[in-house]
């Protein structure tokens, strides 16, 4: 049984986390840590954490620290957690980006106390009040570069996921940040994007909005994400979200392309086509 | 009260509004067409409609006729319709589209019977298996060109709208098909060229739907929605999805050239913007 849990970052994520690991007994105290204090007094409020500490006490007092912050956060504070955290201690980070992290620690002296995971759950909602029980049940997390992490920690953050019922899938940084490229980060760019466009629109038609039917709240929801989070996302995986837009951008051209020619052969046979997706969503 | 009511198409949209409208004491009698006889003796089973009839027998038998029909059929079959309804009796339709549906029947004697409507409401769901009650509820439904109606077909069919808990806007025709344009086939337009790009990265990579979160799920919805339903509602409102598209592929390429040139300033300002979509939408 683990002592004690910290949390650097408590928003929809860490909060998350720490609401479930608290109940099924995997950590019998939460200690916290925000950059935002009104964010830590709030997850305090919410019992979401049992104490607020600084960053020092928390990388000198936890079994294993959870880095949830932004990945920005996550790359410059890294180095610093690792250098920092107590002997026979672990860490994890839960962001969606891997390769820059992978390439700014992997030499760390400290590195096998480290593993670097991506639960895939999340809303379009952040801060601790976001936060709730279940979050991360019958989701994937990926592990990322497995090989690079201790045994011991390996075994550590797995039996963590396993409190959180989340499946597991592991996974080199490289393909990690190509496969979220395609599922998650094209989605939120597309949803900025469509947002973007019908808010121009409404400049000259205040009406608009009282007709987004459900089609549009969906597609554009992860408008909503908040920038701190997914700015720096999208910095650090532009390598990969370059060409992934660029097939994205043909297909969408190729769909107008068919529709300026009244081809409806083409028009029917992309709809097919994308139909075909019903039968690789579990829901 | 209306003694007959009678569907042509029992789908999601037509089944749906037979469930309610018998429910809540619109009709005492339902009654419908399919050119699908498995969808209609499926509708007759889980009791959405009290009898299958032929389109000439509900013509007759009707006071209001709902035509619940992709956009293709209604076009063509509205004229037959409007010669054949017994006198007294009104018709409506539900498509995506109004503005070719108006050319085509604007100058017909019986015009004045028909009100032309579109209940914004929906699943990416087909069929009368995928109709429930409570579908239109707090949703809005547009009328069209109401000054072509009758003021006593414009009273019954408020009254049928009403009775579906249905907030109702005015708006000639072309407007609705550039409004709808933009909140509902742009969506739908941008989730199908989502579906396509990543199933086409599927081909070799077969574990990417492994991954698929909340976020690709929400985004990539609409794509599982019907061709038969979406062809002819693209075909029909080109003229306003073209341009649309452009505006939208437009602010894509703008992300996409931010992202290129790292410009963070610039795609701090982008996804900002789209933030505020926040404060227009209800929920």
């Amino acid at each position: 049984m683990i002592k004690t849990i910290g949390f650097i970052g408590i928003g929809l994520i860490g909060g998350s986390m720490a609401l479930d690991l608290k109940t099924k007994g995997f950590a019998n105290k939460v200690i916290g840590f925000d950059a935002s204090l009104t964010n830590a007094e709030k997850a305090l409020e919410l019992n979401i954490i049992d104490e607020i500490v600084s960053l020092d006490e928390l990388l000198q007092q936890a079994d294993i620290v959870v880095m949830a912050t932004p990945v920005n956060v996550t790359i410059e504070l890294m180095p610093y957690a690792l250098d920092n955290i107590r002997k026979g201690a672990y860490i994890m980070d839960v962001g969606s980006t891997k390769s820059l992290l992978s390439k700014k620690i992997d030499e760390h002296p400290n590195r096998g106390a480290f593993v670097a995971t991506h639960p895939m759950a999340g809303t379009e909602y952040s801060g601790p009040e976001a936060a709730f029980k279940g979050l991360f049940k019958e989701r994937v997390a990926i592990i990322c570069n497995p090989e690079k992490s201790s045994p011991k920690a390996l075994n550590q953050i797995s039996e963590l996921y396993y409190h959180l019922d989340t499946r597991l899938i592991l996974m080199d940084a490289n393909s990690h940040d190509e496969h979220v490229g395609y599922v998650s980060h094209l989605s939120h760019a597309i949803s900025y994007a469509l947002a973007v466009a019908v808010l121009d629109k409404e400049k000259d038609d205040t009406a608009i909005f009282n007709l987004a039917a459900g089609g549009f709240a969906s597609t554009v929801r992860l408008a909503k994400s908040s920038v701190d989070m997914w700015l720096p996302i999208f910095e650090q995986n532009t390598e990969h979200i370059l060409p992934i837009l660029d097939i994205y951008l043909e297909k969408l051209n190729m769909f107008r392309t068919y529709l300026e020619n009244k081809d409806t052969a083409q028009l029917a046979g992309f709809i097919k086509e994308a139909n075909r997706i019903k039968d690789k969503l579990k829901k």
